[in-house]
């Protein structure tokens, strides 16, 4: 039934080995074309990639040749994921929307776009409409969706229960951030080992914006109405290998009793698509530990297989309304397989059909 | 002039082993004497230690018989440093204080005392005078000072600036906190390697209120008017050697015409101390950096000889007003030499005699 | 059919919960009992136990009730893993096996005693007949079999094809061994952060002997006759968590014709047991790489769910004849995972009884 | 008398750093001239270069110019450091070696060179009459030392009073080499965090050639006669920021009577330029631990300014004669220091002249 042929954009790259890695034993979806820059072209997939992910690269995927990120030589797959640059990504998913290739992109250089559905399936699924508003060809046959950035993902799945029982005033945060999140080679390990670096180029105006995006109401005329409430993210990147933690502080529009119906608001959520049979929906999508110590991304950021957001610290603070942490694998739900949940429910609501 | 001859109480630990290294080197004092447990007394200190600094063990000081922490021991001494840890201070120091033995103490046991100064030489010199209400000897020949948390030194050190011109209405942060804060072993290399901790046992509550003591006034009754402001902390630990970051939010009093304005604040600071010409006390006491990847702490902790607080990355708040990153290592400002500074102090200050 | 219940003795140490996670999805055994020591019993196995698993605490484990290391109190179980520690292994192991409950260790106690079989499935199976010469009982119904040191396991496994085929006059090594190889809390963060340690206390001593007993060949007396060359073993600790990386340089006995039929012999090694079906046997017991950069203890240790020894940089040496780097999981391969694998090669010769 | 104009060359790499801070305290060379790459040319230093050292840039050195690295803009200096990269060394070198600007240079490229002395000044500083065989300038005003790679002086050093005294048939290591000897960015922090490399580029070719012309003979033609024996070498990288760790196995040419002999070898052993009171030298160049965990990066590397060459657990050893570990500083002793040495060295006998 919902067996699709997929291409991969920038399959080379970190996020493209991670969409190899979880592509492989999808059950829905099955890797036709990898794609990537010039210089790896014309080359078997194993010649062009330097392979980081920590299991081996499958044979049959090895052998594929590598191909320009050309609409032309995607032509057999139903759809492409997109692991690209956001130097390259602009052009590329455009000429492959306009080829009536849809997109499931990783890349933030659509997110904001006011057509484009900025993604997580149990958050805002009914943004998919969006699609519908895009006009990349007549028939609607080539569209973009893309992921959040790595770092909103679990600040708004962490924030979601909370927004809806209790409304946002203002939140605060500051990121510790693993070396993943740069891409490879990414960060210098001079740079980091042993240390940390209070800043991340480019991280924090995301942050500031995309979840205001997230949490935003589809309106009647088929567009986003933002959210409102201010965001300050400092971002820092620490020497941890995979899993972003979050330490967030926020002021609440309306005040619980106490702390425990917070707690309650958290644990009692419910996964609007719980009830869909994704393939990568986690069985638990957010988990709030009681232990102090916990989340910590050694232990947690791989729970569900990476697609589990974890909380932990809830508590009053002293100022503002409450305090916690939260964590999300940032390849994983974070990036890969955010956008592969994302393409599971573009299938089941019926905007992707194999060919 | 200035010679004294000094003990040092927990020798054997890591901030014990912090004194010995500075004090080897210091103009004034002279270590006589090494304090430790049952366990270590009666061995030479080359025998009782696991020396974990990166320089060696001075050999002279490696042959110094060690002692148990009894003011018998410790007569020929003008006063301790106490690196003890707080299972055993309160008494400890106590004995020595009643004995006619100043203690300058890194512990916690003394430090929210009404009668013990919470110290920074450049943030509240005056509350030494708070020495005079103490009783633990009818000649006041015996007292204690105490200096603040590895963290609410950097922290209370960038504040004081803005505190002062601005007011200080609310204080959010997160500290990035290095294993050496938990002493040796402390943190087991299971738990940090290549992972965050987001919590720290006992961190947070002297984070809410040692600062507010620091920053507070000392009134005609001799005792301390606390700073009012909410401080709310979340305490992390990170696979860092050396040296607590912190990321900082804060709301003003008073609000300035711009961000420069608070840049002026801190750039134009003055020391109170900087004219007393303390051997310990940095050429910069704060150093404000405009390179938004700085400070880190393998680059800048140890500036100064580890004394500088460094800041970085200082702008306007979406929520609050302002927000920062500090920095200092916490071993040597926020610890060991922070007390060695506090007693230079109160050399100049009259209240250390030799003998 | 092969449906055991089994008990873990030392169940809250970091082999014992490696052994806790490899059992819970085990096909043939079922925990029953776990067993620490004095200060953990009467306490549910969550109370007792700091998990440092990076999966969760299967909630059914989590609710058993932890016991004394007392054989009464394991009545019920077919034989017992041990994880003990050295220092208490010696008599409770024997009370097990005086009391007729077959014990499969992780502990070094035994491992030389000439009626223990030291075995690794794939190189000495047939040592399981020592069994018969042990005296713990009457019937011979409880025995102990060990399973080799971290290192000399990838070690002799490494060895093994090149020692079948050509001989070994000598070998030389340096290990590089993960702090998870020091249990836990282990290895200080202090200590490792950025730094080598150049000496692991106890660890030469093993490499230098359990090989020679591996590839013994078991006589008429039903004893072992060692293997017999010198090794030489300098062990080093590295900030790695998982994943022992040994650089060995050995001299043959006999001269392959070129590095080619060295690397033949490697590739064409059939372990004895691949026909079995034990299920914690890896589909490839030897991976030999031609990538120099290959073996890392991030990328390869976990292959083959932690089964596989990985081998890579087999070349002619300069001094002596060949060199070549091996890298196992010390805590699966190395520790857990070859003692079940041991159980299970034990299951299917008869030696462990269902009840 | 001994000030001298100095130039540095390849300023803005890793090691051009460390040759900017250790000359800015240097009693004899001042930095007149820094030269990089065309990219940096024209800016000032601090423009140009991405500051990795712990302490501060110099205030005076920042505002330098960068030139490119053509002799005609290094007129006024009396000679240069090279930290080029081996890629653009070769022309470079050359070119100011024939405008008449001696070169003591840390690139590889003319290392083997018949005419050019490989040295560390302790080892074999007879080398230095090498130069006058050198044919850059008619007038021998240009030419070029090298230091060796940062493997080879401390397996060199170490070697030295083991090979005068006893003679050495064979040598085998296994080196543990820190990021910073790959430069800067160098090593990726996703390779190396928590991992190990099994291999470095380049590396074991180096270690092969190396020492034996170090500890070659000069002969009355004034070339070298190597030393005669084989090293076997695999160079591994782990994740240390300083601090190259060897761990060495050897067989010696004649028996010492017992292990105490190598070591009063090693402990009597004196070095040829003690006397010649050297900025840069050591006070104690070679340092025997008789702790078994000692020498460790972190806590050894940086004694004596990073000069002094640490060894450890020397030990009979089961395979050849003796076992024992070496460290120094890879970037100090085995590279930038190492050169400055070599500076200075060549100034006392008469080849560096002050115009």
């Amino acid at each position: 039934m919902n067996q699709f042929n997929v291409g991969i954009l920038g399959a080379t790259g970190a996020v493209g080995q991670k969409f190899v890695r979880l592509l492989k034993e999808h059950p829905w979806f099955t890797i036709r074309k990898l794609g990537a820059s010039e210089r790896s072209a014309d080359q078997k997939y194993w010649e062009a990639v330097n392979w980081i992910e920590d299991v081996p690269l499958p044979q049959d995927i090895a052998d594929i040749d590598v191909n320009r990120c050309e609409p032309d030589a995607f032509e057999e797959v139903d759809f492409v994921f997109s692991g690209l640059d956001s130097s390259v990504a602009s052009e590329i998913e455009q000429n492959f929307a306009q080829s009536g290739i849809p997109v499931i992109s990783n890349a933030k250089n659509y997110r904001m776009d006011d057509t484009v559905p900025l993604l997580i399936p149990e958050i805002n699924p009914d943004h998919i409409n969006l699609i519908r508003s895009q006009t990349f060809t007549e028939d609607h046959s080539g569209w973009i969706v893309t992921n959040p950035n790595c770092v909103c993902i679990p600040l708004t799945m962490a924030l979601k229960p909370v927004y809806d029982q209790f409304g946002l005033e203002a939140v605060n945060l500051t990121s510790l951030q693993a070396v993943s999140g740069a891409g490879y080679p990414g960060v210098s390990s001079m740079d980091i080992l042993g240390n940390v670096i209070p800043f991340i180029n480019g991280e924090e105006g995301k942050i500031h914006l995309e979840p205001l995006k997230l949490l935003g109401k589809i309106n009647e005329a088929n567009s986003i109405d933002y959210a409102k409430f201010p965001i300050q993210a400092t971002a820092t990147r620490v020497p941890t290998i995979n899993g972003h933690l979050l330490s967030i502080t926020a002021k609440l529009s309306d005040m619980p009793s106490d702390i425990q119906e917070v707690k309650q608001a958290i644990r009692n959520w419910q996964s609007p698509i719980a009830e869909l049979g994704l393939p990568t929906a986690p069985a638990n999508p957010i988990k709030l530990f009681e232990n102090d110590y916990y989340p910590q991304p050694r232990l947690h950021a791989t729970t569900d297989n990476g697609m589990q957001l974890s909380m932990g610290r809830l508590r009053n603070s002293r100022v503002f309304d409450i305090s916690f942490v939260a964590l999300a694998h940032n390849t994983i739900r974070g990036a890969a397989g955010g956008a592969v949940l994302n393409a599971e429910l573009l299938v089941k609501k019926g905007y992707l059909n194999n060919t």
